[in-house]
């Protein structure tokens, strides 16, 4: 079996090694006849240079497998016509996790209430997590492993979702109650990915259902919020803060307005990191699906994009 | 039923009717002759004024119902003979896991290194929770409770205790072997009471067992960590940072330098509250096994000091 990394060239250091140990029948090459290859594994930025790669050159490739979870940049490239795989990594569905627990629980307990100016500030006292409403939009892989962390310590968590499947110990609202999981939202974790149906969706008037004084966190894609509303809801009060670690363009621009906004948090997109070690066992397994004819996993639906 | 409410008049308000509620057949007194009563739920601070309630009138009296966790203020009252039991509110020892995990994430994600400037720093990832070692000193309602949180989350979570013994699901180190859970020690959880044995237990020499770049949590009683000791080793980069929310005197003072050391966070001893409405179904019960003679809950051993 003959595979192409079809990736940035600094990530080859980290990844060769984790694929190669994962799937030793593999020949994994940097370059080659497109006409040769059985399949690839693939990271937008390839080929170097910012040209989207041409797909119908690899006519014997039985799969696309994607390294990264997103992927809006790979389905709308109009000369992929092999199956695509998103990765699903369970390192990087626990990482979400503690990411997402970690800044909601920052919120919770009101960290940021406590200035250090020798003022001894204990006159609030914020309520247990069981009396605290969370709701997680998106209930996928990252979205179910979000919602068990938050359960898990004790907060009444909302799923919501557009098929609103069931959730073991979850309650999942589906599409039509958007509005309803909103309005119980004293803190909103993001967790959709960016289609035609998720862009711009939490706007002015989807953001005014939060109930006054919410906490956003996002943590899917940069496109799900209408900036502009975003920064209106905050300037009012109504939205008291935002933990943003997505953007419409990554790296945020120096000069955006969320950096400078008292109720923003900016993180650089880390609250996941695809791991090496737990993705490669991922896409071996799909490369020897794709070499037995076997059904594929993860394999991305195009018209519903990912 | 006759019980005499000898805690400050400003927890009236909030105490009254929860403790009511749940002992309808209790009178429940703010004064009254002390002969009378059968009972007293105690906090520090009464009588209003400064000076230590003599217990010796409460002839009577078959159990002191501390309101809080923390007795080292009631222990060492000479004039208490009567058998004194701590609170242990279910409630308490949920806020105080929330509290813990909550300050452990901040640690763990690096929370702190995302200053709002405008630059994009993506370089570093944190390890998963599961590569993250995080050692709780003390093992009681309290240290079980937080670190049965962390594990839940996936953090590799040792124990320590006088006795060690068996935790569930957690591996309980024992007196001897505090340099080895130290040692392992990424993240510190400190949640001992203060007796004679735990005064200044974490000393210099002890401190310098952590890993460089620790962080510690204090959230058990301030008289445990050598104060020179701690801005020493803060200072000189080997303990990253405090958190800490009990202090020898609380309110900490505004001159004190834990307010303006960059590698403390001061918090004012809100890691957990008792809360009236769990709180005051434990102090019921133990009035009514005190009044059937049965042995009663929580009960202070006045050697160990809790």
């Amino acid at each position: 079996m003959k595979v192409l990394f079809a990736a940035p060239a600094r990530l080859w250091d980290a990844w060769a090694p984790a694929l190669r140990a994962a799937c030793p029948e593999m020949a994994l090459c940097r370059d080659g006849d497109p006409a040769g290859f059985d399949a690839l594994i693939y990271a937008p930025g390839y080929p170097e240079g910012g040209a989207a790669l041409d797909f119908s050159p690899f006519t014997r490739a039985r799969v696309v497998q994607s390294l990264w979870a997103g992927v809006e940049r790979i389905v709308t490239n109009p000369t992929l016509t092999q199956p695509l795989c998103r990765m699903v990594d369970p390192g990087l569905a626990q990482g979400m996790a503690e990411y997402c627990t970690g800044w909601a629980l920052r919120a919770h307990l009101g960290m940021d209430r406590y200035a250090q100016d020798g003022v001894w500030r204990n006159a609030v006292t914020p309520p247990l997590a069981s009396a605290r409403r969370v709701t997680v939009l998106g209930m996928g892989e990252l979205g179910r492993a979000v919602a068990a962390a938050l359960a898990g310590l004790g907060f009444r968590v909302t799923g919501w979702s557009h098929s609103g499947r069931a959730v073991p110990g979850i309650e999942v609202l589906a599409g039509p109650d958007l509005p309803q999981a909103l309005a119980r939202a004293e803190i909103l974790v993001c967790l959709l990915p960016d289609t035609a149906e998720t862009r711009d969706l939490l706007d002015a008037e989807l953001l005014a259902l939060l109930p006054a004084g919410a906490t956003i966190i996002n943590a899917g894609r940069g496109t799900l919020i209408d900036e502009t509303a975003l920064l209106a809801a905050l300037d009012s009060g109504h939205i008291a803060h935002a933990v943003l670690d997505v953007f419409r363009q990554e790296p945020l621009p120096p000069d955006h307005p969320f950096w400078r906004h008292p109720g923003v948090t900016v993180t650089p997109h880390v609250s996941a990191e695809t791991r090496p070690e737990s993705a490669a066992a991922v896409a071996a397994e799909n490369l020897r699906r794709a070499m037995r004819g076997e059904p594929l996993l993860y394999r991305v639906d195009r018209a519903r994009g990912y």
